[in-house]
């Protein structure tokens, strides 16, 4: 049976380097930006639309949004996005081992595929300096950016998996990437495959 | 600077094994029930009352128990074993270095030791077996003997240190004892010591 590896992880954490260096390693494919791609000519919506509406919830509260896309009872385009993305995940677990990262693919997958499920954290001092460094300075501090981020994918995930995210019994192993280091990360997940 | 590995853990998931096994392979002490018979000496009180005061909130829910304990405003006997256990993990931690399972010890070592938080959990079915085996068969079924000790935990622990228990960004390192097994839990957290 295929093995995938699913990495959520909290912005600016790092999850996504860990990701792409643990497939480097044990030499598997890596999706993240390629899923993207592929959802995007799926979906018929841009990378671009696709990358924020798929993990986040909408600036203004998922509730303002939820109410004000669905008021016909009907689905809005982040509800397509999701289906979308559910099939391309469903359907690459079956292609192969591989490493999936972010989009609620630990979810989507469950009882579907076997998978090692890992969550990447880090603290706010950690995750402010690396996406000043990755992303750049912008008018709002990365504190501020980092809330709104978390709070944003929070609500995404609560709203479209009915559990909570970032808590440790939905993940086989949760790592501190801050206090660990990426490397180390890297080698324990890369270790439990 | 000693170094101090504590160990949260749900009901049933095999951290305190881990803990003394992990503790076992570094030549470094557990403290567990030898943490219930000093604190039975430092605060008066018999190691069978301390044993649940100390991590559970009372049955009948914590609010009603906080209510009527603190009507006066006063302490409740649960208040002076949280002061008293919390004073006897500081000075465990300033002794040398241990594992210390349970009793909140890593909220109360916050930036006050060279800690590695850990957090075992496993799901109700490996935790329902588990149970079983250790404790015995129960008038009530062990899944509900779980959610209820799950419940008061989580409200003693938000209750005294006033964040959520459980939560991957609390810990270094989270670990599902069901699925990865003790042995690999205990390898992994003693190779990052």
């Amino acid at each position: 049976m295929n093995r995938v590896i699913t990495i959520s992880r909290q912005f600016g954490s790092g999850g996504r380097t860990i990701g792409r260096q643990v497939a480097a390693k044990l030499g598997i494919p890596c999706y993240d930006n390629e899923l993207l791609e592929k959802l995007a000519e799926k979906s018929g919506f841009t990378t671009d639309y696709i990358k924020e509406r798929g993990e986040y919830t909408e600036r203004g509260g998922w509730l303002a949004n939820a109410l004000s896309g669905r008021a016909g009872g009907g689905m809005n385009n982040q509800d397509h996005i999701w289906i979308a993305q559910r099939e391309l995940i469903l359907d690459l677990a079956k292609q192969g081992s591989c490493v999936i990262v972010g989009r609620c693919a630990d979810y989507i997958l469950k009882d579907q595929a076997n998978c090692l499920n890992v969550f990447i954290h880090a603290d706010m001092a950690h995750r402010a300096e690396r996406i000043v460094k990755m992303y750049g300075e912008r008018p709002d501090s990365p504190e501020k950016r980092l809330r709104d981020k978390d709070k944003r994918r929070k609500a995404y995930y609560q709203f479209y998996t009915d559990t909570d995210w970032g808590l440790a019994e939905n993940y086989h192993i949760s790592l501190d990437s801050g206090a660990l280091g990426l490397d180390k990360c890297v080698e324990l997940i890369a270790g439990l495959y």
